[in-house]
């Protein structure tokens, strides 16, 4: 074989893992083909509105269709007796939820509620919720260290981002009615996590983006119980956009019909591979190949997922994360592990500040192109290499 | 002919004219067929990210080239120099425009910006500038009222919503530096109004829901002159929604395209009937008839626009505007017109009050579909026929 070297000169073009863009799954949607092409004519979707009598009045019938069709087949959500949410992304989706948990008081002099997550938590959860100074919410930080009476918003990312742990609520509250949670499942499908059951919150949300890949569509959806929470969360979208793209509604509902016929077996076709199997298999292998890097490391350590038995695919299986949350080890190299691999190895990823974390942690996105992915373990390699021979050879 | 008849039992459908929602364009966009055809195959704008070298890096290199063609094609604003900012519908663009405006300061105590537009304005402006209770920016009603000293923003619609009037900047203010103005030109095209000059403005934004008449696409965008004011308004966008549906992105671009090559003789097509001559020339036709219903009117009077050399249309030509701003007389029936329109006559519009006007204007949609305006004309005929003759015939 070639002899790794470690990698310094200017020369070696940047490595971006820094988000989670899904593109890894392009190569899947390319093979299947003509049945996932989306055709829209000139004079269709022209309106602002889809369905007025329903709380989410600019939903999509399609896509309401195909979301339950989608989560019958992943077995990973309740959608009976449930209102659908569309949103542009579920980052819309996470305000509207805010929004919809806040407004409506009575109280005119309501001070902001506090909104919190546990560490380490997704590195926008506070800006997103900061960035227009709401007089509605307030981020409050880690929820473990969350002692304040009155109400609170509590979030839950499972699997989480960055470090793919499943996750319940933590906050303990003497009062403990007065909190709210909202369950961010984006990762909860079973190429990320095993399938434990269908999850069963009174307000969870999905996306398009981390479901199948499909990003660029800015498609989230909410499955929501209480009428009047729907409604307010429909309006929160109203007054930020008048609705969602009813071309990228379409067109997630296309998509998510393709995977759901390949499981229902319409369109029978011997060439065609499953989606989340496939997904699955590609996750699967990428930890495998990343794991036996950081395994003849000093410097670096990956977490460990148990293993579970996943309802999906009918056997005991581990966790994929989208994200790597690598660690530099003590004493190793550095204790800023974003640094560490920017300025000497020009390998991008998100430190663990961000993320209401130590420095020493780095999130990597695990979702890159076959090329991309491939150049991350090669320098990462020859990081190792470098590092325990001093660059010997 | 058949004699009309005072209209009051319940058999009668309601008549939504409350929305301005576009659909009067859906047959022009029908008859052209198969090269607006949208086509997007599944394995396409899969990523978040367009250009990262841009201010608005989610913004799709052919959407951007085709906002400039139609632009040089309308005439009705200046692009070289300017950034291209795109908007989940020029809804988001106002809020982006608020927050570049008032983010970034360095006092940490600022009080929240005052948002000012002329009365009658645009009836979501409060709610959209009011619902998260923002610290930055604080709706503060009629320009013509406001009187305060410092910072503030004044928007200006023109062509007016409701009211169809051509506007400029009104606020005076001693220490005039401190107000930014932004521009919503969203009905500043051909069809609707005289193009007297291309809009120069340091902040302006369009949206695709009234130019080409595609509102279920979601799709705005800001022209700006300040490379931070653009990179500004793209965090909110980041922060709101990480971008914009790049499906929608890249419909709005083929349509857009589809205009520009019929004014551009590229693939010249005998049978086909150019865009905006088609438009205006549709509007005009349902102003005339309306116009002529109500001179008739003891009821009902409407605004009247003056001529003005229209450098698109080459002549002296009127405005037709989006919506008809209905009076009802002093004296007449009633002071409520929406009131009056809906439980007499079930035609749903919206009331002068929300627009902070006087009760006696309604807001009616001059874009519904073919069959509805000429339900509403025959209602309203109906209406001004029952009022002077006391429905005898």
């Amino acid at each position: 074989g070639t002899k790794p070297q470690a990698v310094s000169s200017s020369s070696e073009a940047v490595i971006n893992l820094d988000h989670g863009d899904p593109t890894v799954y392009e190569s899947f949607w390319g093979k299947v083909g003509e049945k996932c092409t989306m055709v829209i004519k000139g004079n269709e979707l022209m309106s602002y509105i889809s369905d007025l009598r329903k709380p989410c009045w600019f939903l999509e019938e399609e896509l309401e269709n195909s979301i339950k069709r989608l989560h019958h087949v992943a077995g990973n959500a309740v959608v009976d007796d449930r209102y659908v949410v569309v949103g542009t992304g579920s980052t819309q989706l996470y305000q509207a939820v805010l929004y919809a948990l806040t407004t409506g008081g009575t109280a005119p002099e309501q001070q902001p509620v506090p909104v919190v997550c546990a560490a380490p938590y997704y590195s926008q959860y506070e800006d997103e919720t900061d960035f227009l100074r709401s007089g509605l919410y307030k981020w409050a930080g880690d929820a473990y260290a969350f002692d304040k009476e009155g109400p609170y918003i509590e979030v839950v990312t499972s699997p989480n981002n960055p470090d793919g742990t499943t996750r319940e609520a933590v906050v303990i509250n003497s009062l403990a009615d007065q909190g709210k949670i909202l369950y961010d499942l984006a990762y909860y499908w079973p190429q990320y996590t095993p399938i434990t059951r269908a999850a069963d919150y009174d307000i969870m949300y999905f996306t398009f983006s981390k479901s199948t890949g499909h990003a660029g569509s800015r498609i989230g959806w909410a499955l929501v119980k209480d009428e009047e929470i729907a409604k307010k969360m429909t309006r929160f979208i109203e007054l930020s956009s008048i609705g969602v793209s009813k071309d990228s509604q379409l067109r997630a509902a296309k998509i998510m019909g393709v995977i759901c016929d390949g499981y229902q077996d319409f369109e029978s076709d011997e060439n065609s591979e499953n989606f989340f199997e496939y997904a699955h298999q590609l996750m699967e292998d990428r930890w495998k190949r990343l794991r036996e890097i950081v395994a003849r490391s000093n410097v670096f350590s990956l977490p460990k997922y148990p293993q579970e038995y996943c309802l999906f695919h009918g056997e005991f299986t581990e966790s994929y994360p989208a994200f790597a949350w690598l660690k530099c080890k003590e004493g190793a190299i550095d204790e800023d592990c974003e640094k560490f691999l920017r300025e000497s190895y020009k390998i991008v990823g998100r430190g663990g500040r961000r993320f209401g974390a130590d420095p020493s942690y780095a999130r990597l996105s695990m979702l890159s192109r076959d090329e991309v992915f491939q150049q991350f373990l090669d320098r990462l390699q020859s990081i190792n290499n470098g590092t325990v021979s001093n660059g010997n050879y």
